[in-house]
């Protein structure tokens, strides 16, 4: 039976070709997708077909495209390999377009993600032309029922011109309900709270609204997501998420944080946040609740462990085997997990509110704690800031995590100084690394830099830190935050010249 | 008539010397005041005398200072003088005190003023041992009037051990009733939404709660506050100001600002800021708003003249003239003026809900928009952070102003690098010198660097900066964010071989 229950947009139903013919050069085209879940699978192909069909006919043919965060792969790939993005906004992960936009091919805007929605709604970036945006089913009334991701979906069908939605069947159709779609955002001066005060707490809807005339195409696909299961964790995720659980230990027994629950914990993806979720199973918590981005497959046996009473995200990106564990016990977990908005996911209202624990990764951090979250020795963009500065500036506790050497060794992540600053030295609390955990929390910059060093550095480049730091000190007149500007960068200069930061 | 209407606490009045004796070596002093209003007048001398006393006799005595922001001068220099402070949280501006942590012999930890609070709850600075906080009167009750800022005080009055007050009769009685205090905080997970949605509201109470039980010591003052008197706006401050009226009026132009009331503003101290409140005046305004952390003079000429309806701050830092003014027309002003704590003026809940338009000051910018505003040449503390991040981040508009050079042109506002970050690329929208505006939103690294230079820095530095980006973005392999790591503070080097950034 069709997922397209409303007789309206049923007769709307094109072909992925037709639909993208409605997008034109110059356009901004905002899609759904938030990590690998919920990305359309039809109409971007199509597009670069387009495009690629413009381009050999002599024209020109660019969008400027706007997402929730990362989206497919795939669907990143089709659209830089035709050189078909202008600008990117916010958040990209994916090597080729990473390529173009390293090269000063393609503009790239990397924003916090809790900013897009109220951004586009300010009108920063113009019109928004066409949405496409994927969902699960369309009910008689007309309403929309989410796929996989929430992400900014509700924004771009509230804005753009012209909607295209596509239905893909693939979705589990008892996934419906998980969504909370919030329409209570406002441009100022007419905002008011949002009344969302715990974890689990739904403010919205199940579904989103959408004006029928504004949509032009409907298409039909039955295409899965693609999250890759995690591997196991490796000695140096399961070392850093040691420290971490040693840390949460410590801190409940000198009342800092409620024992048992403790407080929303957000994590990053990747091998490092899985271990430490992975750990929490292990620590004898009960009902902890997470409020975070994107929820893996980790998630599932924490919450069927009863360990995660509740987890609130924008992205359901589960592997085959995760999904299938989904849908085989909906209804257990229908009732454990909400979706909704990322503005809401990473709104800062509701992350000081909460209380959030930030758990997010970094690429560096410099001895005084300052993080470098997506500069590659600070010029080449690596993916983005993404959600890390919503939840490090406004949670209860910020955490940074890494291993403290990249590359066999030949990367420090602990250097004298950042070429880059994705968090400042104000908003980064706690350093891990497998080394050990640093706690940055009420330390003038010349302590911290020594218990950065001594806690978080790879031995091998200890000496080489302290080296640093004592010739900073000693320099005449040498300041707050001493510093030896001629050398700040030098790990990352003999990097370039030998390939390694040893000298 | 006495402002000591309680019973109770009338029988604790004693001498700022005897006051004094309640602190011993290695407490933790949290004392009220914000900029230059409201910071205890008596008690802090004879402490700085029992110091130097201890000191004489051959024993040590430090104390770990808590303050609102900057407290007055006197207060922070009598205590520096004589090596009393062992750490200083979270705001200073005293040169005494300056050099004592630029010279690594005071410890300083730089943090968010809307951070301060709930950090201290959390119990990251641990105990507060002594609390001494200036306010205006007793009522019979027992509940406290406060003085002419607000600042952390309701926090110091809540969590320190032993409580000593400062009740100064020259603070007008006629004050009285511009004070909301908001007593609806909590520590996650027990936290629950501000009901705050206009500047005007009030959702707490006029006093100060206090635990009789713990008041050691009633100190009675009659003492000025030391608000100096503004300069009037120099030609450079008012070409700053004539950039922002502009954008405002296109931003109006554009819809993306309500016209005759734009947003609530905030707007840093200093002849920049007032220069760009003056010129408000003179826009045509009416019905504006200010959500911010401090009144000075000019905010009375904004209210009287009618162009804002209401201002909303933590502290009142007037001169005598302005005080004057006050005074004469409290019935006014009165419904004008809310005063409250700065976990309130600056929560970022409030600043994204209202969508404030944040202008703050800044020390120097980079081509990338990085904002440094705490270290002169990246090394030397000036003052700190105060609560430019809280509004940057989470507010509507984020605008950093400076004049473009300073010490008569050997310093240029614009460098290649910023050598300390305390405003990423991610929260600075709109750079302001007298030379132009540079509206960043929207715009890759590479084109805000041409915009950065092109309209804010001052034309004797813009070939040496156009100069570096060429070379840096023809580099092999230039990237997202192009640099030359071995030059990116060559104008800081310059500096501090020569004196000059100029070659």
């Amino acid at each position: 039976m069709s997922r397209i229950k409303n007789t309206a947009l049923a007769s709307k139903v094109a072909s992925a070709r037709d639909a993208a013919a409605v997008i034109n050069t110059g356009d901004t085209v905002a899609i759904s997708g938030f990590a690998s879940a919920g990305t359309p699978k039809a109409v971007i192909p199509a597009l670069a077909d387009r495009i690629r069909g413009a381009r050999a006919a002599g024209g020109d043919f660019t969008i400027n495209l706007l997402t929730g965060a990362s989206v497919s792969a795939e669907a990143e790939r089709v659209l830089a390999e035709v050189d078909g993005i202008a600008l990117r906004m916010p958040y990209q992960s994916e090597p080729t377009a990473r390529r173009r936009i390293n090269d000063g091919r393609m503009d790239y805007v990397d924003i916090h993600l809790s900013h897009v929605a109220q951004q586009v709604w300010e009108g920063y970036y113009g019109k928004v032309d066409v949405a496409i945006v994927e969902i699960s089913g369309i009910t008689e009334s007309g309403e929309l029922i989410p796929s996989a991701s929430i992400g900014n979906n509700k924004t771009w069908l509230d804005v753009a011109d012209r909607i295209v939605l596509e239905v893909n069947s693939w979705v589990p159709e008892a996934m419906a309900g998980m969504h909370d779609v919030y329409y209570g955002t406002a441009l100022p001066p007419n905002r008011t709270p949002l009344e969302l005060t715990r974890v689990a707490d739904r403010i919205g809807q199940p579904t989103f609204r959408v004006d029928p005339s504004k949509v032009v195409a409907v298409v039909e696909t039955n295409v899965p997501d693609s999250a890759s299961e995690l591997t196991e964790p490796d000695e140096v995720s399961l070392a850093i998420a040691g420290h971490v659980l040693d840390f949460f230990a410590h801190e409940v027994k000198a009342g800092r944080l409620p024992a048992g629950s403790l407080l929303p914990l957000q994590a990053g993806i990747g091998n490092v946040a899985n271990a430490v979720l992975g750990g929490l199973d292990r620590g004898g918590y009960k009902d902890l609740t997470c409020y975070s981005e994107v929820i893996q497959d980790s998630m599932l046996r924490l919450i069927k462990d009863g360990a995660v009473a509740h987890a609130s995200a924008t992205s359901l990106a589960l592997s085959a085997k995760g999904l299938a564990e989904l849908t085989d016990n909906i209804d257990f977990y229908r009732t454990h997990i909400t979706l909704r908005p990322q503005e809401i996911s990473n709104h800062p209202e509701v992350v000081r509110r909460l209380g959030i624990i930030a758990m997010n990764g970094m690429l560096e951090a410099d001895v005084y704690g300052n993080v470098n979250s997506t500069h590659v020795m600070g010029t080449k963009i690596m993916n983005g800031i993404g959600g890390s500065g919503d939840f490090a500036r406004n949670g209860y506790l910020s955490m940074f995590l890494s291993p403290s050497t990249a590359k066999g060794g030949a990367i420090s992540s602990i250097v004298p100084m950042v070429p880059h600053v994705d968090h400042t030295e104000h908003d980064v609390q706690v350093l891990v690394t497998e080394q050990g955990l640093a706690d940055l929390r009420g330390l003038s910059p010349r302590k911290r830099a020594r218990v950065v060093v001594d806690r978080c550095a790879h031995p091998e480049f200890r000496p080489l830190l302290h080296d640093y730091l004592s010739r900073a000190e000693a320099r005449s007149g040498a300041g707050h935050t001493p510093h030896l500007l001629g050398e700040a960068f030098s790990f990352h200069e003999r990097f370039n010249a030998t390939g390694s930061m040893l000298p």
